[in-house]
């Protein structure tokens, strides 16, 4: 391996019991017990990129961690193992890859998908407890699904963010899918919220689903969205969905990034 | 309500908490804590009776539990949300129908389906590691799926059951179908092994798992399986898989047992 080439891992974990992914003093964090886990494995102190910056409590399956290889790393595999057997509960490391020098997995990430899983009526659920909130009330499905395509495309999402994180910058951000499906995990019947888009605001996925769901449960009406986006302050979108529903899915990256 | 007819619950409970389903003095079970929320919701002890006795880890998804109806019952839905209201963690009560006099949730089921999940590969289940077993080594589906047939259909399972329990008791049992089929829940690639079967000896499901999973690694021939199935000695057949791997999906009924 080059010593200047980057190692790309690909990450899943359960963020409940996390302050988020971010690493934070005194503080439990996903970076910093991955990077505690790379400093054992790999013997010197290593700096991780995150592809996202999920909040506590937001889970990831395909999160992208990365760090600049020294050359010295063992095989991929090792490597794989080796993390894995360091890390600790509630985090799993699913792939190391090798990507070209200068490879980062926060700014060449071309999009990233979310999914956020909801549990709908009066049976609470169960398997699905830590990962979908549950909405009493019936969601009209086709409600929501119109009013996600007032959101489709490149809009100023300055409304759908905390108020603070977007002070004095560019909230223009590009929603390439936002679509609203059955399924069934572990048994459970629930809705996805299926959301790609090339970035994300703070908090913004959560704000979304939010307002889908201030919809779905008639308390606003479909054309209230639009008023939301065009309004461009906090106060005028939805409520903040919570955090444990929403999974960090996949980042996608161009072909060449990866090394072979 | 009828005085003499019966309520039926369709009870999910992770397995992980519990010293098993059934009552037992001084442990936290799923069979106790639903009496005492029952005692709680209808103000009068109620004896319960389940459809299986899983053992202590095994989740269950659909398990039937029923009891006497004293004529005094709320509504089902009321039921239902004062029970779900009552009973706790990691126990939920989907549905609460009325039975015909008589009916018991155990001597009256006609076929019961047990799920049995695993993740196989290096890297080890995260949003699955509470409800899969890992099995490290790649296993030959194939090879399973061969050895299964030799189970299908009525035979005498001693040796695939605690031998202790077994003890002069009739151990034919008829198994209606066995299958392992590839799934993917909560993103993650996983085997399921279905089985249904009229009737369980006791860890019977975990027995045939693990013998299953022994000639999928290769430790054993499929021919080794009907060897065992004669040799009515629990020696005589594979490992028991772990029990956070299994779960009661589904219990059957005559259609005729419901009031409505």
């Amino acid at each position: 391996m080059e010593p200047s080439s980057v190692i790309a891992l690909t990450v899943s974990y359960d963020g409940t019991p996390f302050a988020g992914f971010a690493r934070q003093p005194e503080q439990e964090t996903v970076q910093g017990r991955l990077e505690d886990a790379l400093r054992t494995a790999l013997r010197r102190d290593v700096v991780t990129v995150g592809a996202g910056r999920t909040d506590a409590g937001v889970h990831a399956f395909g999160q992208i961690v990365s760090f600049d290889a020294a050359g010295d790393e063992a095989d991929m595999g090792a490597l794989l193992r080796s993390l894995n057997a360091l890390v600790g509960p509630d985090i799993v490391v699913r792939e190391a890859r090798e990507a070209r020098p200068g490879f980062s997995a926060r700014f060449d990430a071309t999009a990233r998908e979310y999914r956020y899983r909801l549990v709908v009526g009066s049976v609470p659920p169960l398997f699905l407890a830590h990962t979908a909130w549950w909405v009493k009330p019936r969601l009209d499905v086709h409600a929501m699904r119109e009013a996600a395509r007032t959101l489709l495309g490149e809009h100023d999402f300055r409304s759908f963010c905390v108020t603070d994180s977007a002070l004095g910058k560019n909230t223009v951000r590009e929603l390439i899918l936002l679509e609203v499906e059955p399924a069934v995990e572990l048994g459970e019947a629930c809705l996805v919220v299926r959301v790609v888009g090339n970035a994300f605001l703070h908090s913004m996925v959560r704000v979304i689903v939010g307002t889908l769901v201030d919809v779905g449960v008639g308390r606003r009406e479909i054309g209230w969205v639009g008023d939301a986006l065009a309004a461009r302050e906090r106060g005028a979108a939805g409520q903040t969905a919570p955090a444990h529903g929403l999974t960090l899915w996949e980042v996608e990256y161009p072909e060449d990034v990866w090394s072979r």
